[in-house]
C-alpha cells in the first residue's frame, strides 16, 4: 500500500526518522536509563521496539496505559507516574507495577487496590502533582509501614523540558534535581526517575529519564537544539483550491492537538486556521485539488490520542500500520 | 450508578439541559428546518433523540459519521457538508446521501463513487471550502448533465457563528446569505442549507440550519444571547492538593478540546492550565483529594471527539452512557 491509497487524515510515522531517534536515545541512556513513557505515542508496538533496543521498564500516565501494556507483554517494570485513587485496576495487572504517590489518600489508594508498590511523587517546581519535598520522608515511612515497597522517588521538571535557551534548562534543571536528591535522601529506594525529552542529556542527576516525546517528536520540541528528527506527521488530501490564493486540507482540529498551538505544513506551506475537519493554508507554490499534504503536529500527545493507528512509511510505502491502542482512560 | 462511580475523566451530559436545548431548538426550527450537525457530538444515541424531535435529515462532517448514522437506521437523509475525493464508501451507504461539490473534481468524485445527490457548496466568506458564488450555476449545469440530482446549495457562515455582538452577527449573516441565495438562483432545487448554533435565530434566508453545537453547548458559545444551556461538562477527580494554594484534577488536554483556549471550571474554581492528563487549578473554597469537579470545555466538537463515551445523568444518577460511535475518518 501506498500512502496515497490511505485514507486521510492519517498518522504517518517516517521510519528512518524514528530509527534514528530510538537509535540515538539507546546509545545516550541505554537499557534501565532510559524508562520511556508511553503516554507521548499510546501505541504498544511502538513500544515494542523500544524495548527491543533495551528499554524494559516503560512510564505510563493512565490506568489504561498500563493494563495495555501489559497486556502486550510489555509488563515487566511498569512506572504510572500519575496519582490514582481508586488502584483496584492497577491491582490487577498481571505484570509489576508501581505507583506514584504524593498523600497519604493516594498511599491508601494503593494499598486498598492491591499495588504492592510506590514511588514517592516530589514536587520540583512544576505547579502539579508531587509532594514537597521535605513531606517525602515522611510519606515514604507511612507507605514503608503500610507494607508497600517504596522503590524511590520521582520529580518531573515539566516547566523545564521546553525551554529553548539550554544554559538556562541546564541551570533549572540542576535546581529541580537539587531538590529531588535532597527528598531521595529522606527516602531511599533504587529510583531516582525525572526528565523528559528536553532534558534527556541535561538531567544527569536522575538515575532514569521518562522521555517519550523523541521517538515521534512534534514542531514544540524541534526548536531545541535536540538530536532527533520529526517522525510523525498527519498526510491529508487538498480537498479544495480558492481562486483566493488558499486551499484546504482535510485535516482538522479533530486531528492535531491545538495547546500548543497551530501544526506546521511541509513543502513551507502556510497554516492559516484550522477547523473541525480542515487546514485552510496559504499554498507556498500552486497545489491541486487531490495532492497530498503533510502537516506536523505542534504536541505529538495530544494528536497521537485522538487517532485509531499510525502507519509506517518508508518513502511512498506504507510498511506497517499500528493501532493506537493505549487510548481512554 | 452514581457520577462518583465513573472513572474519570468523564463526559457526562445533564439530562435536563439537554432535553432543554432540544426542545427550545425544535419550536425555533421544527422538523426539516434544522438539519441537526452530528460533529458536534459524534453520538448515534443523541442523534436519535434528535430525530424523535421531529429532525429526520441530518448534516455530517466525514464519511465515518454518514457511515455510522445510516447504520443507526438514521440514514433517510444525511448531508455530508464537506468536500470528499474518494466517494466509494458513500456510494455503499445503505440510505440517502447527498454531498457538497465545490469543484470538478468533487462532482466527478460523487460519480465514480455511486453517490447520485449533490449540493453546491457556495463560499460565503469563510475561507475554507466553497466555489464562488458566481461559479455555482455552472457546476450545478455540469453536475446535472453528468446525471446527478442537484438539490441545492450549502454555504456555512462559520465566521459570523461566534461573533458576540448580536447586531453585527445579522449584518454578516445578511451579507453571506445574500451570496448564497444569489448562487441558489442559478442552481436551483430545494435546499438552501446554512447556519450553526449562533445564527439559528438569525438566519433566516436558509431553509434549514446545520447547528449542531445547541444540544451540548460549550464555554465559547455560551458567551452568546442564545437560549441554550450548557449540558456538557467532564467530571474529575482532584487527585492532589498543594499546600501552596492549587489542586490537581485528573482531566487533561487529552480530554478537552483546546483550540478555543482553556476550559473553565464550575463552583469558580480557577484554571490555571492543562498538561496531558491533568488539570491545575486554583479552588475559589477548599477542595480535598478525591473530591469530584465540573469542567466545561470552550469547544465541544474536539471535545466529544476525544472520549469513547458519554454519561446522561440527572443529578448524581447516571441514567444512560452513550458511545460516541461516530469518531475517526
Amino acid at each position: 500500500m501506498k500512502i496515497h491509497d490511505l485514507t486521510t487524515p492519517a498518522l504517518v510515522v517516517d521510519a528512518d526518522a524514528l530509527e534514528h531517534n530510538l537509535r540515538v536515545m539507546a546509545e545516550a541512556l541505554p537499557g534501565p536509563r532510559l524508562r520511556p513513557h508511553v503516554k507521548a505515542h499510546k501505541c504498544t508496538a511502538l513500544a515494542a521496539r523500544q524495548a527491543a533496543l533495551g528499554h524494559r521498564g516503560f512510564t505510563c500516565a493512565t490506568i489504561r496505559e498500563v493494563e495495555g501494556m501489559a497486556a502486550a507483554g510489555l509488563g515487566d517494570d511498569l512506572l504510572l507516574a500519575n496519582e490514582v485513587l481508586d488502584a483496584r485496576r492497577l491491582g490487577a495487572v498481571a505484570g509489576r507495577v508501581t505507583v506514584a504517590v504524593d498523600s497519604e489518600a493516594t498511599i491508601a489508594a494503593a494499598l486498598s487496590g492491591g499495588v504492592g508498590e510506590v514511588v514517592i511523587d516530589v514536587n520540583v517546581g512544576l505547579p502539579r502533582c508531587g509532594c514537597p519535598p521535605e513531606e517525602a520522608g515522611r510519606l515514604a515511612e507511612l507507605a514503608r509501614i503500610s507494607g508497600l515497597n517504596v522503590r524511590g522517588v520521582m520529580g518531573y521538571e515539566g516547566h523545564v523540558v521546553g525551554l529553548e535557551d539550554r544554559v538556562r534548562r541546564v541551570e533549572m534543571t540542576a535546581q529541580c534535581m537539587e531538590l529531588l536528591l535532597q527528598a531521595h535522601g529522606d527516602v531511599g529506594g533504587e529510583l531516582i526517575s525525572a526528565g523528559g525529552t528536553g532534558t534527556f542529556d541535561v538531567n544527569t542527576w536522575a538515575n532514569e529519564i521518562q522521555a517519550g516525546s523523541y521517538a515521534l517528536m512534534d514542531t514544540a520540541y524541534a526548536k531545541l537544539d535536540l538530536p532527533f528528527q520529526p517522525a510523525l506527521r498527519a498526510v491529508a488530501t487538498v480537498i479544495s483550491v480558492s481562486p483566493s490564493g488558499y486551499a484546504v486540507a482535510d485535516c482538522g482540529l479533530k486531528a492535531m492537538g491545538m495547546d500548543h498551538g497551530n501544526p506546521s505544513m511541509e513543502a513551507g506551506h502556510n497554516v492559516w486556521f484550522l477547523s473541525d475537519e480542515h487546514t485552510t493554508f496559504g499554498p507556498s507554490s500552486p497545489v491541486a485539488i487531490g495532492d497530498r499534504v503533510s502537516i506536523r503536529p505542534a504536541h505529538v500527545d495530544p494528536t497521537v490520542a485522538y487517532h485509531e493507528r499510525m502507519h509506517l512509511v518508508r518513502g511512498d510505502e506504507v510498511v506497517e500500520t499500528w493501532p493506537v491502542d493505549l487510548r481512554g482512560w
